[in-house]
């Protein structure tokens, strides 16, 4: 037995785990870079100070976190997302053609308690527009979040789009001064349901009437008319910014092909408080929790001691996303390595070896036995690798320039000159 | 100014910097892909009983690494390479049909001191093969590198080979009981020089004419005939099998295509104390470090619980090749977003909007303004960032269906509906 297990919390990965994790990064960047989304990256560690400032995790994050000082006796944290380190660069950088767009990917470690899907090591997608107040940018966001998910091949992925200004506004006009606090209460709805955030809004505002009109408020439902009729109940001048932005949000995810996947929900406001409007959470069907999330949050840059540059952003759960896409049996790889060349006899190893590099240099993956074993072991090997195409070198194939390639899924054998071979490799 | 800076000797990557990053990590993965490596994953984070244990770093890496305790008083460390924490992964797996083939590659941390070409987060990309003490796998892990570096653009790269074992037998046959105590003040090479490694050697063995023989031997030449010279000079069993292990790979290495590249050098002995025999350095002129390196490390697997498994591997200095490929000029990147869809005017947007979204679909990687600016301030932006495509789109050009795109490095245009845009900007 091994003496050393991975850290709690925290996973090995073996190749058809990472096979999988690879194909989603790559399509993730592959929408990225489509939508002219460029990459940035920032490292693992970063200043405490940083990520415990106002802006960003503030001072409760440091029992959220990995802390440690280095032998200068630097206060220093690992990263638990990758919108604060982002931010950070944004905010040193004076030159920027703006707006911005980048995404980035990368892993975050968070000292949670390790449950199912919570992981203390977990990869974020992160795609930020920086520079923008036009709600296109939001628009722009929620899209390229969409096409994510569709190239994915989700079918039945949800976005839930609210303004948080608009909530703010209502939760106000009946005279309440801290809206954080109530939004605080009303992210809980999923965890402990609507008697739960009553219960918790009652004893917070001590005034069962106005703790109806907000849950009112937040249920309102109606698909095309949900912003008429928010908009004869709130009545300033917040409230007409934020439905105008969520009217031009939805007109432009129109534009984009993407309006039947988005739906206004008032109750959705999420729970970071530095969110400054329009939210928005991603979900698929059989999955209780949200798969991607995101929102305005303009104040963070000018919070680091940067220009005041609003920004809009989406993070994808990559952790959930693999989980979920592996549950619904929705990733449908081909074998990493598609043909195992075998030497019949020891004598024509340095024949088969130049055979299996032709084929590399062809674009087909192969492999060898490097461990140099006899024909049967070879066989035996190549089978418990699970690979689909064996190809027999032996000293009569290499005479007659013919070769015979075996398919170890339907059992069929097929003899010809290895260009022949790599035509039948290339087109299955 | 923004208030917070990178940790000390961490970088910030732009995207100029991430493509490059990309460009190359795409070619290392697509190499060994087809060359039959799987990719591995484990976490940042390992135990400190790993990362000091006698196979790995022992105990003098406290000071070298970044060591923490977690809020359950864990003794934690950030991994500083990725040869570790495989090795455990590999101890712990006792099921993994062998010779397995892996590669994997991710940031490790060394608190090191920041100077030109050393920083504190790095990262590396490595290729390894468990379980074959065959010499077909040293030469299939030089092989795979030698055609990374080739995929690279890399023209004049050379591995110098070695064997430990070669080297040990000489040491021991001049009467020295402490090889790996002459491998370190040998190792010192390119750093002292020869008359530095001399002087260390004289106060280690205080015997002149051992000093002497040593350095004859590791200084032998010889093209074609290296390996008869050293031959004649020790005799034991040692030697002879470390001469056929040497033998055994220069004549795979032939078949890889790959026998120009490689040259025996006895003067290499490689620094980590974890390897078994034959070892390995690749060079490119104009650059005085080595860019990869690795070597046979069979005891390590061992050592860590697991069973009798050999290793081999390389480990490819992904710092190092991006740093020389930049100050070579050798790479020629595509501009990472091909096309700028310019609205003429507000009206037409949310149409504008449409044919950006119709070209990502195509794979033309395309943005428009999500500032939702006026027409000049729109083309100021496409300019400033370097967009080599735009395309207009005005009332005039949506009732015609006829675009004018323009080529923003020669200035040329053309006039085409968006079929003939989309043909003329894929073949560009």
């Amino acid at each position: 037995m091994s003496k050393f297990q991975p850290v709690k919390g925290m996973r090995d990965f073996w190749p058809a785990e990472m096979l999988k994790r690879q194909f989603v990064e790559q399509i993730m960047a592959d929408v990225a870079q489509k939508w002219g989304f460029l990459p940035t990256g920032t490292p693992a560690v970063e200043s405490y100070e940083l990520l415990a400032s106002k802006g960003g995790g503030g001072d409760e994050i440091k029992k959220e976190i990995y802390y440690f000082k280095d032998q200068a006796n630097r206060e220093l944290g690992l990263r638990f997302d990758l919108t604060v380190p982002t931010a950070r660069i944004i905010s040193s950088k004076l030159d920027l053609p703006l707006p911005f767009k980048r995404y980035a990917t990368g892993k975050v470690w968070r000292y949670d308690n390790p449950q199912s899907g919570r992981y203390r090591e977990l990869q974020q997608f992160d795609l930020d527009v920086f520079g923008s107040k036009n709600p296109l940018a939001d628009a722009e966001i929620i899209a390229a979040g969409c096409d994510i998910f569709d190239a994915l091949g989700f079918e039945d992925f949800a976005v839930k789009l609210n303004n948080r200004k608009l909530i703010q506004a209502f939760v106000e006009s009946v005279g309440i001064k801290d809206p954080l606090d109530v939004f605080r209460s009303i992210d809980k709805l999923d965890k402990i349901g609507e008697a739960g955030v009553k219960k918790e809004l009652k004893e917070k505002l001590k005034d069962e009437n106005k703790v109806e009109k907000i849950l009112e408020f937040i249920n309102i439902k109606g698909d095309g008319k949900i912003l008429e009729k928010a908009d004869k109940l709130v009545d300033s001048k917040l409230a007409k910014e934020a439905l105008r932005e969520l009217r031009e949000i939805i007109e432009a995810v129109k534009a984009f092909g993407y309006e039947k996947n988005v739906k206004i929900d008032f109750s959705l406001v999420r729970g970071l408080e530095y969110y400054t409007g329009p939210v928005f959470e991603v979900g698929v069907s059989g999955s209780k929790l949200s798969l991607a999330g995101g929102g305005r949050y303009d104040n963070m840059i000018k919070h680091f001691g940067g220009k005041d540059i609003p920004a809009v952003g989406i993070g994808l759960g990559f952790e959930r996303i693999v989980d979920a896409m592996s549950d619904n049996k929705m990733f449908k790889l081909e074998p990493p390595v598609k043909l195992f060349v075998v030497s019949v006899s020891d004598n024509v190893r340095p024949e088969a070896l130049k055979i299996c590099q032709m084929f590399r240099r062809e674009g087909i993956s192969a492999d060898f036995d490097v461990a140099g074993r006899n024909l049967s072991a070879q066989l035996k090997y190549a089978n418990s690798c699970l690979m689909p195409f064996v190809l027999f070198v032996g000293e009569k194939e290499l005479k007659e320039k013919k070769f015979k390639l075996k398919d170890m899924v339907c059992g069929e054998e097929k003899i010809g000159n290895l260009e022949e071979i790599i035509k039948e490799l290339k087109k299955s």
